[in-house]
């Protein structure tokens, strides 16, 4: 299988996996679920699920072993979506060019469809067909990530800095938490599926965390170059908000190259780690680094 | 030791491991930690966490086996009151006697301190010094009870119903959901705790919706006989809200009466299941239903 086919099968093995998880864990008939269902099935790249399940196979473990943590991490990154809309947040009125959960379904709803999303994400943890120490870790991981010392620390980072100019440094800091930290719990459960030993956690938690920071820096500069329909969302806002960014530290220019060149080391250490057996997640980190959208 | 020592014991042993995860899980530095210990830290009664030492203890385990899922329990609960004060929910400005957690913070911030004990509820337990098969239990436990068959539910079902009559039925599915849930996982993991069996679990889960019940009957008969200053919160929101309750459907002491049935036969069952050792248990319900704050 090449890339974009290896790409497309977990996709399909998630996609089954989560319509499994809504049957269960976000059944019909209440609104809550269905704005719940409304976001989580809105698409997306579904990168963290991918990022997950390909882990899993990276150090021995199957797919499918992974896809039910594939689906928690997304539920997860959902419910932060969610929540980041939020009037009292970053105020967004349109996600993947679609009006954003609390447009569509009012505020009070929309805060507990997130709630909904997080406490699910840990019940799906809980009932995944893993073993009991696979499922401990997960748990760990994915808390760990979207806790105090990852997601909600960058949230917090992130409004403390947004009207303010920043250096490179806590620039680095609020993308490594608020982003790289449930990339970095994504693959973690990825490899708690697989058994993998505290060396691979490592390698695999320097290059979530290279990931995130590249995937960040990409994000930025699609702000100043690309257009409103093509990302579905507004565009510019960085500016306008007048934030600090890798766009306006280096130029959008020298911001491609900085996540080029911590790309090109993530993968070549990946891959004298792994060989071979790496080639899907470098290939899957070079379209993150490629992205139009 | 009498029901009030044993009562302190535990609250005693739930403090210590309180401020033992604050400092692990929220630690100082941060303004959306500080928010989550603010309201963690702002007391209450803790009876989730005593509920759960106590069952574990009834089971044959120690406290001490349970503490640490004492603390996620009460995390999970206070998130809940956080986010249910939100101006989008009820729009509380006052808890426990203090200014709420966004009148003192700010609405961003307390967003994201619930998000956050929700989130640090399943890494403590995640970390919790059990067995993995304690964990995964106490952690399904706690999400079943929190999310989309529990305490999520019951608050989408309690402003689904706020502004208009309903019957008894729909008022008692409110409240086992919003109320009973979250009190039922408290007990479960306890059980998990101490490796409870099945029928242990069973008649816990019975007596843990019964005491939910009474606890919430108890609620509504206060809301119309206490004064604001005993129960630290505005009194008579709910007839101002033309909110149906179980006062208003059976009038403060009919409620009354019906909540020391249901608690005599709860108290009943699990007295003839476990002897003497439900003495402390029964002691607790007893003292919910008598309760004047």
């Amino acid at each position: 299988m090449n890339y974009r086919q290896r790409y497309d099968a977990y996709l399909q093995a998630f996609n089954e996996q989560l319509a499994a998880c809504c049957d269960t864990y976000l059944p019909l008939g209440s609104q809550v679920n269905e704005a719940a269902r409304y976001s989580l099935l809105a698409g997306g790249k579904r990168v963290r699920a991918v990022l997950c399940m390909a882990a899993c196979e990276l150090l021995g473990g199957s797919a499918d072993q992974a896809a039910r943590f594939a689906c928690a991490v997304e539920m997860l990154h959902c419910y932060s979506l969610i929540h980041d809309d939020l009037p009292c947040m970053d105020n967004d009125d349109f996600r993947r060019g679609k009006p954003s959960c609390h447009k569509a379904f009012g505020e009070a709803t929309a805060l507990l469809a997130g709630d909904l999303l997080l406490t699910e994400a840990f019940e799906v943890i809980a009932d995944a067909p893993v073993s009991e120490t696979a499922r401990v870790r997960a748990s760990a991981a994915l808390a760990h990530g979207a806790g105090s010392a990852g997601m909600v620390l960058g949230q917090e980072l992130d409004l403390r800095y947004e009207c303010q100019p920043v250096g490179e440094e806590t620039l680095r800091l609020v993308h490594r938490n608020k982003t790289g930290a449930l990339i970095n719990a994504a693959v973690q459960m990825g490899a708690s599926a697989a058994g993998g030993s505290k060396d691979d956690c490592s390698l695999l938690e320097q290059f979530a965390y290279d990931l995130g920071l590249v995937f960040q820096i990409v994000d930025d500069v699609l702000d100043v170059t690309s257009t409103s329909e093509e990302l579905g969302k507004p565009i510019g806002s960085d500016a306008e908000n007048n934030k600090t960014t890798f766009a306006t530290l280096h130029g959008p220019q020298g911001a491609m190259e900085l996540a080029q060149q911590i790309n090109a080391e993530a993968c070549g250490r990946l891959s004298r780690a792994y060989g071979e057996r790496s080639e899907f997640l470098t290939a899957l980190a070079e379209s993150l680094l490629c992205r139009r959208t």
